[in-house]
């Protein structure tokens, strides 16, 4: 196997593809962005790649959300959540005192803010396109004069580089940070099997008036009893106010209160985009009434298509009526 | 064929009989109420009962809701419109002058009231079982004194009796008023078949807090598409605040939005009861929107289908996504 | 104050109105019907009428339904649920033997007909005006000769008339039968004060398009906690397919949350009729829900107000915003 | 009057603000990040601060919808449109056959993505912590060396910096492409009074089961007929799935429908956030149907109060009932 993943090396991304059995053993290809990440996939070049979908203090990843959204076809097949935990890091030698800027990606930045203003209230801040690459140009030796002297990264940067001084240890500002990232793959890829605690994955287009059109569509979710555990809305980039959403839904696709809702969207908007159904990786299992169940729906389709003529008529098939 | 209807001869009813083709040819049976007739149906002594649904004027027959809805099951297999007529009879040699007392069934009295206030002002009302029955105890030589001058019936009942002194003419306070009948048969009857202009009737019990329940199952039409024509609540008799309701829906059973809504009526209440589908008696086609017709059913369910790796992936079967 | 009510003496109506504190001692006009009874309220000759307006087993009284919806308005001020017993009367001297017909009013007949199975299973019936009617016509120097041997009416005619035979006591085919009886008087009679268990009547005419039209309808209700005790649809008499809804809800006028479902629906529905509220004859306390309280409506109206600069700004007044 | 904004001088963000009349004669205060530009407002350091909210490639500016969501209340009182046009500049005498690394803001480098595959293939990317800044560090006499040849900034950093070398002009991939910024004030600011054509800003938390309870939200616009023209789920920062959604709606606090559904959000979810009624940017009048006006809603309320005796009876008040 061949797995693309948002590097450099020491990034999350990386220490949520080395969660994935038979990882460490792959091919590993560190790419510059999300967009590279999953080009790579459709190329052919790697077989799935780990990209970030989501953050608990930052949100949705933009880059990902969109670049699924669009172009040709991909599959989820596998969650990974990660616990997003700080390090402040710099050149050996170097002392809390002597930092006057420090570098990271921008996002790391915004959750490190709070422990930033009560030690190093006058630090400058300089961005970075990842808090690997921050943290790697202090290195000794590192190809120009980086312009900061410290750096914010992921402890597993520390891991692979001991020779950086860690300043300090655990700083971001919500310690139940965590980031859920997700293996991308090929529309050809094996649907993951149904473990009853799955997790479906959808893009849907809203059209214009967007109160009615965006109750439709979660009415599909509603009457069949399938629960939404993320809906984020982003531009087409075409204009403003024209939306799709990314969405999350309890459930895998062989389950058939999904499989109802699948067909109920498919028809009151057409271009919905299924990215796939794979475990959750909290392994919650899903709350289903029983007239949502599997053996509902069955018995509804038996029922209708033995009214129809297509189906052998089976005792308390029919309709009882009132009592 | 054998026929069972509302009698006795001369009704509006076995008026709404002879419009059937070879119903003029087949045996005729008058029966004393709708049990009765549908009870002949059920017992096989006859092949169909025409019975009164729904009155334009009065509302819903509830004899006739109740019996379909209970008691082993039934189909509706054809609907018949009658224009509602009145006429003003009495024995040979009557005048106006004469009547001091009126008698008819009470469901006609209420339909002439407002002609009874302006021409017979002072007039008794002894009610009947029957609009004919009261007119057939006027004829020469009925049984015994009928204790009343004149009688309120159809047309109809002149016809056959053409001794009858007609007294006035049409004169029913609401002149568009019309009679819905259905023919019932036993549940094997053949399925008429679909014409584009069909009504599917349906029971659906109600339970517990009738807003949001109420609401459930108006949702599932609503969700296809699916337009009610008729809904008419009635108790169950099981104590006060429990219903269920009688509904027409435009559409066929072979409709793939109507199958699809009984499926969801089917898990939500599963003691909902069909009752048939069959040709209206206007011939008003349905209006279905794009994406609740067959089609849109059809590509939706194969969409699901090649997801699942069920069916063939065909071109434009993916979604394609925000444009 | 006088009353009227749906005579004769001895019917359960009359029973109904011997519950208001009083009414022992009022004037108390027996009338032929429901329409006489509230045209008799309309004109200002009695006070009130009490009149049937639903029974647990034969459904809403449509002449009542219909009586209050149109015309000039009217307020229900009381109601009153009576349990249906029925017996069945003679002349003095008869025995059950010597029954060939039974009269009785047709509503009476139908809760009646599995007794009637059982112990008179020949007897031919003759439909009367009334339950009390029948009986009173078999009491010893009653005017005709009745032309039946036996009737089925309340045991309150048998209280009022004791030499009447009593051939059988408590004959109704359901022992938790219940009528509700409702008392009306004019537009200008005091709102009875809210109890905390009371119930407000509305008449809601509905458009096309009833799917969507009565989800519209249902939506102003659940939107507010408001449940619904009784719904039913009515003919407009115009044409088939036109009907209003006669509904019951918890609550009073005075609740915050059904007098914003009562601006909600007039403002959808223009020709909404208030029919008044006025409490249960149950005692039943309505559930409300917190955010659906007096207090929560209170708050929500003085923090808009503040918004928009009309009301004092008061601690805690401001949006939180997510915590 | 004293203002803040993203700065440095020249960004669209000050663009946005020499847009407000007075503006320019105005301390105008550039500041680092839209934290402190708000900070700075709440702080009474300055009068309001411009900042952008929306961009019609990149989404919501979460950085933006945050600060306004939580800490002490904002309000918007104006908001302003400004089409995003960029230009590829280089210090005095550059070529474009000299350029190998790029600087801008990241999200200005996602909007030239295209032109720079086409035209500069090569090209490496250093992040900025803004457009100009990256412009400004090429000018000639710039404090340290960039370490990038060309910068992607606003023609208005060329406009106050003439001696920067344009390499290419209007190299945006979405020629459509707009940003929306907000003029933020502290609470007491007067509320813009209402035009016609109005826009609404809000903040609501949605709690546990995300279809429900979205679904309720949506409800309290939808039945009062108001649209939602933006609809934005933003992590609160406790923990994934736990959102809140920033909301735009078409109409002022002082139109009827929009304080109703207020008042209902404000019951369902009470920790609902008033971010400020304002003119819209571009004028585009609301459409209202009849039942949604003002006038609709003040007839509903005088007769509700004339039911509860509060108000004066008047000619057409009381329900017509079914015609």
């Amino acid at each position: 196997m061949r797995y693309a993943y948002l590097g450099p090396a020491g990034t999350f991304t990386e220490a949520a593809l080395l969660g994935v059995e038979g990882a460490r053993e792959a091919e590993r290809r560190p790419v510059s962005s999300v967009p590279v990440a999953l080009a790579a996939v459709r190329a052919g070049e790697v077989d799935a790649a780990m990209v970030p979908i989501e953050n608990s203090v930052e949100g949705g990843v933009t880059a990902t959300l969109d670049a699924v959204a669009t172009g040709s076809e991909l599959r989820i097949v596998r969650e990974a959540l990660v616990p997003v935990s700080f390090v402040l890091v710099a050149a050996p030698g170097t002392t809390l005192a002597d930092v006057r800027t420090v570098s990271t990606h921008s996002h790391a930045w915004a959750q490190v803010r709070g422990w930033m203003d009560g030690h190093l209230p006058g630090a400058d801040y300089v961005p970075a396109s990842s808090t690997a690459a921050a943290a790697l140009s202090l290195l000794p030796g590192a190809a120009a004069e980086p312009g900061f002297e410290a750096a914010v990264c992921s402890p597993v940067v520390v891991e692979q580089h001991p020779e950086l001084e860690v300043l300090a240890e655990d700083i971001g500002d919500n310690r139940a940070a965590v980031t859920r990232f997700v293996l991308v793959a090929r529309p050809d890829a094996p649907l993951p099997p149904r473990t009853g605690a799955d997790r479906t994955t959808l893009v849907i287009p809203l059209w214009e008036d967007r109160a009615g059109a965006l109750m439709e569509i979660l009415e599909q979710f509603a009457t069949r009893g399938v629960n939404l555990s993320r809906i984020e809305s982003r531009p087409t980039g075409n204009f403003l106010g024209e939306y799709f959403f990314s969405v999350d839904v309890d459930g895998h696709l062989h389950d058939a209160r999904v499989a109802d809702a699948l067909m109920g969207l498919r028809r009151v908007c057409p271009s919905t985009r299924f990215l796939g159904s794979y475990p959750r990786a909290d392994h919650k299992l899903a709350t289903v009434a029983r007239h949502h169940s599997d053996g509902a729906f069955r018995e509804a389709a038996a029922w209708v298509a033995a009214l129809q003529g297509r189906g052998a008529h089976r005792p308390g098939a029919a309709g009882a009526g009132p009592a």
